[in-house]
């Protein structure tokens, strides 16, 4: 195995055990980025020689003091939306062009004080305001979308151009793309991790989370960036969640969905979720049918949300600047200012209902396990999907369906793989919890993972295998 | 001295020590209901069976166990905006003629767990929706306005018809009122009383708080409804703060502002506030200038947000019912539906950059001192108010010009009276500090009004003479 196929937690312990220096496991990840980048179109820049320098930096420190933390010495690269002191932001937009951050995001200065070594941003879809990252090719099948909006960051983890990385989630963007290239994603509790300097699509639904190849991994990523910060006002200041875990599943009360996220499912995805729910009852859980409330709102409420909120924020360059935007990302922000103010807090209010809705469903239960996405990755201009039942689905309203819901109500999700359709494609499960309880969708998905040696061994494997493939083509 | 004239602490003191029972509290505050109501018209409803049976109860209680709270058989008023199980909550609108509470807003459940006696609902402006409180005379002169929108609860407790009230704050309508009657008034921090069963205005502005005699006052009411409600979504788990007080005030740093608060304030009532905080310093404080943030976009902010907020609560009335609202009021409803959703998120941004400002302005000072409103209470009738700068504006923009800040950032606001003008009217002074410090606020004002006697035995004795004439006209 090579140094760019470990985890973050197998790297983290073979640098604290010096059989692995960082500069060593950050050669392996530039060497691969150079042989796989060129085809899957993950980064927008990659910073080979400060990622170089930075790498030495910290096998000097590790070698004189240890490690800072489990990040210490570890590649990673971030989503172009998060603002690096002296990088362009450019959100994958020509509006962009010329923008160079000034300071780092709160999560940039966090992870560059754990000492993690930045390769460079990933792409994503122009301003995040889409669900394909059309600039980057899907790590199992180039003629397969990556999934968006962090496409660029799930891609590198999958292909091991990153040993782990950052995305944003609005409307599902770190899980979309990770289910869709086989990797774990993180959406965070809504105001765990802080905001501050990273670009907004929807400030009432952003979210910032980890993309990696472990659950483990997304704890230790997690804990590196959670934390207070007053420049983003929906920070709060809840105590980091705590990494640790063990032990199995007994006691646990798992919900399974009765509606909305087992409709207009692949039967392949629905199969594979349903397995590894069954995976959790072996493992302990209780097993409880739940009634998903206001579902048929998910969809209103978050397009009411978000369509004004992007365009408030958007409100000056579209107005100086309006052809610099992708016509698709242009006319969704000129339909925002087209709306009511009524028509806007309806939908806040409706999410209010939602959330306390929400909240009392999580009485019953501690997690709650459905499919990441209804499908695996599409064919790339595919526009739309037809359903068993005859309904006709854009890709897009598809993918956003199953992970809007924990965006909308701000409780924590992880997606993690869980298997594979007939087509090699890789398939993702997603747990969710009670607001704050971050800890537990980590825990069951670590329990699940370690307890699935076979599952994590294929999907490595496989990964690799697919991989070289795409490297030969 | 009779009951009907004591302040709360004074009564629950007199309540503990068995020297006042709660039915003969309650009994003399009824028979001043009984005097002076016809005229001041501060009730709605006045509950006096209920009140006499629930005194009855208490007296029993206390003789048998001693009392449960500070608050255990204090006679006291309820805006009519607060839901009471079983009584009608009218919001002084024909459009809730027919309404009765089903259940106990949190705040008149907290109450009625510490004992407190309900005497009745009192008068707002037609659904808080105004600075008036047209039903209701001043208690210091029948020919003024009461101020509003918590108008009756301000009069009530002024005139010695409850030791107490409640009253709702979305731009100075607990402490505009306070004010202008010589009572105290406090605006706690946003977030900190839980507004369940509280009628709406415009939720990301409302706050519910006490009317009485004194600080210590209400700072025992505040300890007594604070805490954290899940049924009220802005409600925070924050700690109820510490109602003890004591000391002088040395090494408190009291901000002075050097714009807005006293730009087009008549002389008279920054005279008043002047000498008042120069008897902050003399007992201790240090005075520190400081500028206003943002102070030029307070109104812009204050009606960006309420105008669209109080539209899409009354959404479905005002369809169904359009004509019981008076003319007024649903002038402002129907221009409400006309604004866009960009109007209402421009408002919200900018009321999160004041909050920012506002709390680094607060890096620098424990406490901000000034006038709560520019004049004393107008004469009913009079619409508009021309200042020595020559500039012309409405009684109601000048009522809520220095009030609606603690609104738009969500700080504590404490008004106290500080002084009367020519006419004999009270002068009110407000107290603000960093959200959460409702403590703070509370501490200085009751070190003020106790370090001053003469001014607290003038206001009270002024109050008495002056209810007597009402009495007799």
């Amino acid at each position: 195995m090579q140094p760019f196929e470990l985890s973050l937690t197998e790297a983290s312990r073979a640098i604290e055990a010096r059989e692995l220096s960082p500069l060593e496991l950050t050669e392996s990840v530039l060497a691969r980025i150079d042989a796989v980048d060129g085809r899957l179109g993950a980064y927008v820049t990659v910073t080979a020689e400060a990622a170089l320098s930075a790498a030495a930096h910290a096998e000097r420190e590790i070698a004189a003091t240890g490690p800072r933390s489990p990040l210490h010495g570890i590649p990673m690269g971030l989503k172009d939306l998060i603002d690096v002191a002296g990088l362009p932001t450019t959100a994958s937009s020509r509006v962009r062009a010329r923008h160079v951050a000034a300071r780092d995001s709160h999560v940039a200065a966090r992870l560059r004080a754990a000492g993690a070594v930045l390769l460079g941003k990933t792409h994503t879809h122009e301003f995040a305001y889409g669900l394909t990252t059309p600039q980057t090719r899907n790590a199992w099948d180039q003629d397969r979308v990556a999934g968006g909006s962090s496409g660029g960051s799930a891609v590198a983890v999958a292909a091991g151009a990153a040993t782990f990385a950052l995305g944003t989630d609005t409307g599902g963007s770190v899980r979309v793309p990770a289910a869709l290239n086989g990797v774990v994603g993180l959406k965070p509790t809504y105001g765990l991790v802080p905001r501050s300097g990273v670009t907004s699509l929807s400030w009432s639904l952003d979210h910032v989370g980890p993309l990696t190849r472990t659950a483990r991994d997304a704890a230790l990523v997690l804990a590196a960036t959670a934390g207070h910060d007053p420049r983003d006002p929906a920070s709060v200041p809840a105590p980091p969640p705590d990494p640790t875990v063990g032990g199995d599943l007994s006691g646990l009360r798992v919900g399974v969905p009765r509606n909305h996220y087992f409709d207009r499912v692949s039967s392949e995805v629905e199969d594979a979720v349903r397995r590894a729910v069954e995976r959790l009852a072996e493992l302990g859980a209780r097993l409880v049918d739940v009634e998903i409330p206001m579902a048929r709102h998910v969809q209103a409420i978050q397009w009411g949300l978000m369509v004004p909120e992007a365009s408030a924020y958007h409100e000056r360059s579209l107005r100086t600047t309006p052809d610099l935007y992708t016509p698709e990302v242009r006319v969704l922000l000129e339909a925002g200012e087209l709306t009511s103010a009524g028509d806007y807090l309806r939908a806040q209010r409706a999410r209010t209902m939602m959330r306390d809705a929400w909240a009392r469903m999580f009485d019953g239960i501690d997690v709650l396990a459905a499919p990441t996405v209804p499908m695996t990755a599409a064919t790339s201009g595919q526009d739309t999907v037809e359903w068993a039942d005859g309904t006709v689905e854009t890709v897009s309203d598809s993918y956003v369906r199953l992970s809007a819901p924990a965006d909308i109500t701000g409780v924590p999700a992880l997606t993690l793989p869980v298997g594979h359709d007939r087509a090699g494609l890789p398939i993702g499960m997603q747990l969710m919890a009670r607001a704050f309880q971050d800890a537990t969708v980590l825990r069951v998905g670590q329990v699940y993972e370690e307890a699935s040696v076979d599952v994590g061994r294929v999907r490595r494997g496989r990964s690799g295998e697919r991989l070289e493939a795409t490297n030969s083509h």
